[in-house]
């Protein structure tokens, strides 16, 4: 029932939020159990319904889960973050596409000219960095979803990230992401956040 | 059971995975049923919780609900997108503040020299901008956890919005997103999505 608006109007259960925000925690350990790959695509299949400027969807994503592929990015990750990717079973590389507008004629195809709309580059690459984050959180939120933990992290050689896996392409890369079943090797204590008033208003 | 592995790693049902991705769709038309202010306080403590860079939480939020207020945000809402975002009891402008560091000595507390990771102000802009628009996206998702529909824009008057919610302060805005109970008026039909294959890649 798509467009119910009872099913609409009903909140998730407690668990469910705890599961997706209030309990959950970024992994700085793992276990070896492994992530399959029709759970990886099952995962995308997912995220890609969240919203993005005009249905652009500009985010794009490389899946590390080999020994080969993690050789590869292991010498661009910050020394912190390092044995922590190595140790995780997926590692997402998420990027974006900053020649996004090409594929619109497919992605909004009831607009026929929204391709011009991100004509100017500079706000074009800003549009496609703002919906690639929006949809890297889409794609955290819906890892846990599924029942997996998530450590996006932004501590990596940007440059030799985008030369070793994106050369020749339009791609830049945005974060990069584990995935897996988490242990509480290394967890922090849970910080503090801002409180409503200091993060925000109501007027 | 914060960290209870068994929890952790149970996916939640369908119907929960439909009300946040799958189903969920942006709204252009809005019933006239209200936000409390109560639930606007439990969308922030939840989207609270996602995770951002050192916790930085630089993002910010105005909600605009009142008459008054929305009468200073019409004037800069792009011709297409004002008199729906008029029509939503509820428009959070979603901005990231560029001098987050200032917060990290309360955020980060484990690691006293945090502030001076984001020393040199583009970097941090960047980081503010990324960071920032992960958490409009926990919103967005927190909005649908709670019941809400969720209506995200980036059409509007950038500087305007700034000069009018932001003046004097280092906060930017990112993008706007109507809050409550959406109808069905002038829904689109769902647009494509990329294939997996098309934006994504196992390696």
């Amino acid at each position: 029932m798509a467009f119910d608006a009872d099913h609409r109007e009903a909140p998730v259960s407690t668990e469910v939020l705890d599961q997706l925000f209030v309990e959950a925690r970024t992994r700085n350990g793992w276990t070896d159990r492994p992530v399959p790959e029709a759970l990886i695509r099952q995962l995308y299949d997912t995220m890609k319904f969240g919203p993005t400027s005009a249905n652009s969807s500009p985010a794009r994503f490389v899946f590390v889960t080999s020994a080969e592929a993690k050789a590869r990015l292991a010498p661009h990750m910050s020394e912190g973050n390092r044995d922590k990717t190595m140790q995780a079973p997926v590692n997402v590389i998420i990027g974006f596409d900053t020649e996004f507008h090409d594929q619109l004629p497919k992605l909004f195809p009831h607009a026929p000219d929204a391709r011009d709309w991100f004509a100017e580059p500079n706000a074009r690459r800003e549009a496609a960095f703002r919906n690639g984050s929006l949809q890297g959180a889409y794609m955290l939120i819906a890892a846990r979803a599924l029942g997996l933990d998530a450590g996006p992290m932004s501590g990596f050689d940007v440059e030799g990230v985008k030369q070793e896996f994106f050369a020749g392409t339009s791609v830049e890369p945005n974060f990069i992401m584990s995935l897996g079943y988490g242990s509480d090797e290394n967890l922090f204590p849970r910080s503090p956040r801002l409180t409503f008033d200091e993060a925000a208003q109501i007027l």
